[in-house]
């Protein structure tokens, strides 16, 4: 390994059911020299993501599929090396869709500046990136809760789900957070404020559970997961609840397609509503997005947890313990130098 | 059988899978005489619909359940025999929700006027009625169609269906029905407009047949039926697709919970919405509804069809045919002369 090489992680074979390391493989290869408006960037931190195990399949999602032997696919933060792209300069510090590499070159359109005094770097790829967005827009554009409704959130203590929980109960909700362990139930009652929660490992009937945490019936649920989990929270649905479907991960796995009892029934007696929603749409608010989620962290109302492991190569088992919820809030992979953490 | 009593069509016991003519028995009893406030009305048609199957079960559905020994609920078109409600005097054409019996008593709060010159009266359980409005608020109000969607209604040929392929097709969309016969579909196409048809008894691939029928994809969805004919719109849902689940008729007689596909996944990659709807909450706006659904019918832009059987003894077969789809159009009992047919 040479300190002036970039080491980069391709994708070797697509995974049958659950990921693991033996689909990747680390290559070297020269770093590679930025042509006119775009930068070459040094990675910092890498994030891993449960879209992303969308893209590990040769069929479309709503993406194309990653290619075999192509580096993985992924934003990442990080600091210029060189630029030829104008309003950037040596030493900023960016977020870019480099992947999962060391060095790599963007084209200037794809920067996104990131201020150190605002926030560490790596919350632009958790809580002031794409999953803050994304639970900015889910919670307030698709669920639109009221004070007083009661929200449901899985997958609670991770990057998306943390952030709904708070939003909604900056907004007067009562927040029931779904998790799966322990630990991350106190963490979401203790510190992030929630009402209630579940511990999904520990509960054998989650319908009931749902019930009890929210006697008054279901208004706003934020799925992350699907699954058994869903059609508790489908059966626990109060008069014009909103369902916002943001991810499937219990699904993302399968080998066979999951069978689930047919219960659309229930949208028509409780006269329910369900959306799916990817933050691109909002693309065109991103800033509105940012600019409050950035000031809630400074205010201590909004808090964060993540889960960070060190070097490149533990990527790929980074991004298999996510689908199994291994993480502990935002799972970011750091893979250089950080100056802009004192 | 006396000309002299009212004849009632009563539950006897809860249907266990499909409905049929043991689960009611018909009874003889004196004509009641009306109170202060309520008028006697004379039942010319009875409606039989999708929904009395979920008040036939003692849990409860939207509404409380059928009683056992009661007369069996429901809309009719009838005449006003003796009135003490203010506004109604005798010889009125009326609805009112006496249920299956030739002569009941309404409250004159639950009265609608009827004006035969407008249209037959019977068609106030039907195009002009409940299933009408449902079609005009669930395809206009929820589905918002736009010229140049293409919509796809199940149960086309029926009261609710046949008026949501009209009004999308008189809004410039394309308009694919499904339904269960060729002569329903010749009808769907030859009288009613509808641009192609699915027969879906005939049906073996139905998302391909969806796929080849809707080329461009599904924008709309209008759901009267639910089970594998929903899983085939879902897989082909084309991006911000609407789906309006107006009924799921296919599990209405199931016994025990009917699995099916887990395929949220869809609502996620297109950003698609479903949302359930029942009439009742356009309650403020049903003058509307019918005062637009006449002009259509006054013009012919807008049709239908009744399926009219005799009798009231045959409510309940005419009720259990209707589950299985062997009406073809609204289908109706008439249980006494209607003077205002020519």
């Amino acid at each position: 390994m040479s300190a002036n090489a970039n080491r980069k992680v391709v994708l070797k074979s697509y995974p049958k059911g659950a990921p693991g390391a033996d689909n990747f493989e680390i290559i070297e290869e020269a770093i590679p020299t930025p042509g006119p408006g775009e930068a070459l960037v040094r990675a910092i931190y890498l994030t891993v993501d449960p879209y992303m195990r969308g893209r590990l399949r040769p069929g479309p999602s709503y993406a194309e599929p990653q290619k075999i032997g192509e580096v993985m696919i992924g934003e990442i933060a990080g600091q210029i090396v060189e630029s030829n792209a104008e309003g950037f300069a040596k030493g900023d510090y960016v977020t870019a869709h480099t992947g999962w590499q060391t060095h790599g070159i963007a084209d200037g359109r794809d920067l996104r500046k990131l201020d150190p005094t605002d926030a560490p770097i790596s919350t632009s790829l958790g809580v002031l990136g794409m999953p803050g967005l994304t639970a900015y827009f889910g919670t307030l554009d698709v669920l639109r809760p009221k004070a007083g409704d009661t929200l449901v959130v899985n997958a609670a203590s991770g990057a998306v789900g943390s952030v709904v929980g708070q939003i909604a109960r900056i907004g007067g909700c009562r927040v029931v957070g779904i998790a799966g362990s322990k630990e991350k139930c106190d963490f979401l009652t203790g510190e992030l404020g929630f009402h209630a929660t579940i511990n999904h490992r520990e509960t054998k009937d989650m319908a009931a559970a749902m019930k009890e945490t929210c006697p008054n019936g279901i208004d706003c649920y934020f799925d992350n997961v699907g699954g058994p989990m869903t059609d508790a929270a489908f059966d626990n649905m109060a008069f014009g609840a909103r369902v916002a479907i943001c991810g499937q991960i219990a699904q993302y796995n399968d080998t066979e397609q999951a069978m689930g009892p047919r219960n659309l029934r229930h949208f028509l007696v409780k006269r329910a509503t369900l959306r799916g929603l990817l933050v691109h749409d909002w693309r065109d608010r991103y800033d509105e997005g940012l600019t409050r989620l950035t000031r809630w962290i400074r205010s201590g109302e909004l808090k964060y947890r993540e889960d960070i492991v060190e070097g490149i190569e533990k990527a790929p088992d980074a991004f298999a313990g996510l689908m199994e919820g291994k993480n502990f809030g935002k799972q970011l992979v750091r893979i250089g130098e950080d100056p802009s953490r004192g």
